[in-house]
C-alpha cells in the first residue's frame, strides 16, 4: 500500500476550532478507518495524556472516527502495530521523540507508514516526519537519545513557519536566520509550512495544500516560495 | 577570588553598534585585564570562528582590550587555563556546546568563572552560565553530547526574553508556554532577560542591572517581574 499522510503546520488556525479547518481532508485521509491511535506524548502546555486524547477525541467525533490514546495500551508498539490510522499531535518535540524512543514506538511507527497506514501529523507531529527533528522552534526541555526521526519525508519540516516581523526591534534570530545556520552544518533541505498549509503524501507524491505558499531552504540557495498544488520534489 | 560575570540577554540593542550598550560596564568588569580569551563557537549566522573573533575585537578596542580566539591556540583548554578575562558570543547555543564539550573546555572554563576570572557572556555564551541549555530559543541544529552547562549561577536564562505579541494571530507557543512545558519537566528557576538587561554576579551576589524588567519563572508559582537593582535569590 502507498504512503498516506497528512502533515499540517498546525492543528488549529487562528479563530477557529481543533482541527476544523483539517475535517474535510481528514474524512478523505481516514475514511476506510474506524478508530485512530493517537499519540498525545507531545502535551502541549504540560497537559496530560488523557486530557490531549480528550481534545482529539472530540475533533473526530465530528466525523465519527473513535480515538484511543496510545498511552492506555499496556503495549504501545503492538498498539500502533494493529492501528488501522495514527495521529501525532502538536506539543513539545524534545518530549515526543523521548517518549518514541523511550517506548520504542518510533521504528513500528515507521514500519507502519511506510506500509500505508493513514497517518496524520500536526505541528510536532509533523516534524517528527522529517529526517530529523533539528528544525523544529521548540524548547530542549528534556534531552532525547537522538534527533533522528521517522524519515518519512526525504527532507525536513519547519513547522509555524513565521515571517520577519516588519519593523520589529527584537535582535533574536529570525526563523530564516535559524534555519540558514542549520544548512551550515546539515544538507537535508527544510520546507517551512506557514499555519494554515499541509502536505499531502501520497506514496512518492508530495503536494503543497492549503492557502499559504511555503517557503524552501535548500543549502547554499537562496529561500523561495512555492504555492498550494506544487509538488515537492528535490 | 570572587566571581565576577556580566551575563547579558543579547550583545547589541536595537540601534546601536556591537556591545555599544555594555562598554562602561565592560570597562570596569576588565578594569585590571589587558587581553581577553574570546570564544567564538556559537558561530552566530553561521560566520567563522575568524570572522566573529573580528567584530568582538572591534567593539574591546573602543575601550583599549585585546581580543584572541580561543580557536587560534593549538590547546583551547590551557588558553582558557591561563585567560585573565573570558567572553562567550552568542549564537547557535547547541552548536556552541557541542564545541565546549568537543574541545574539553567545558570543566575549565567553570572552574575559572569560579576562581574568579571575570567573564561575560551575550546570549548563548549567558545561557551557558544557567544549570543546563535547556531555556534556549535556539534550533537543535547539532545534538550535543549533553545539556547541561556551567552551573555558575544557581537558575537557567532564557535570553532575549520575549512577551506575547498583542493581537497576534500565531498560534505557535509563546515564550512563557514554551517555559512553562520546561517546568512540568524541571524545576530550576528560569530568569527571562529581556534585551537591554544583564545580570551582574559579583560572586554570590546576583543583581540585575540595565532598564527592561526581567520576568522570573518558578514552577508551580505565577511567572512575575523584577526591576532593576533587585537581587535574585531564590
Amino acid at each position: 500500500m502507498p504512503k498516506k499522510l497528512i502533515i499540517a503546520s498546525t492543528s488549529t488556525i487562528h479563530g477557529s476550532g481543533y482541527l476544523e479547518y483539517l475535517l474535510p481532508e481528514l474524512e478523505i485521509l481516514f475514511e476506510k478507518v474506524k478508530t485512530i491511535v493517537f499519540i498525545p506524548y507531545a502535551r502541549p502546555g504540560g497537559i496530560s495524556h488523557d486530557q490531549y486524547t480528550e481534545i482529539a477525541s472530540k475533533a473526530f467525533k465530528k466525523i465519527d472516527k473513535k480515538i484511543i490514546g496510545v498511552h492506555t495500551y499496556e503495549n504501545p508498539t503492538e498498539a500502533i502495530e494493529n492501528a488501522e490510522g495514527i495521529f501525532t499531535g502538536g506539543g513539545n518535540t524534545f518530549v515526543l521523540v523521548n517518549q518514541l524512543y523511550k517506548t520504542n514506538v518510533l521504528p513500528i511507527l515507521r514500519k507502519k507508514i511506510f506500509e500505508g497506514t493513514p497517518y496524520l501529523g500536526t505541528s510536532a507531529g509533523s516534524n517528527i516526519c522529517g529526517l530529523t527533528m533539528q528544525t523544529t522552534n521548540d524548547m530542549p526541555i528534556i534531552y532525547p537519545p537522538s534527533f533522528k526521526t521517522i524519515g518519512a519525508l526525504p527532507f525536513n519540516i519547519n513547522p509555524h513557519y513565521l515571517d520577519p516581523i516588519e519593523g520589529s526591534t527584537h535582535m533574536g534570530e529570525t526563523r530564516e536566520m535559524r534555519i540558514k545556520e542549520f544548512h551550515v552544518h546539515n544538507t537535508l533541505p527544510v520546507v517551512g509550512l506557514r499555519e494554515g498549509s499541509w502536505l499531502d503524501v501520497q506514496d512518492q507524491i508530495i503536494q503543497l495544500k492549503g492557502n499559504p505558499t511555503a517557503r524552501i531552504f535548500e543549502k547554499d540557495k537562496t529561500p523561495y516560495e512555492i504555492k498550494e498544488g506544487s509538488r515537492i520534489d528535490f
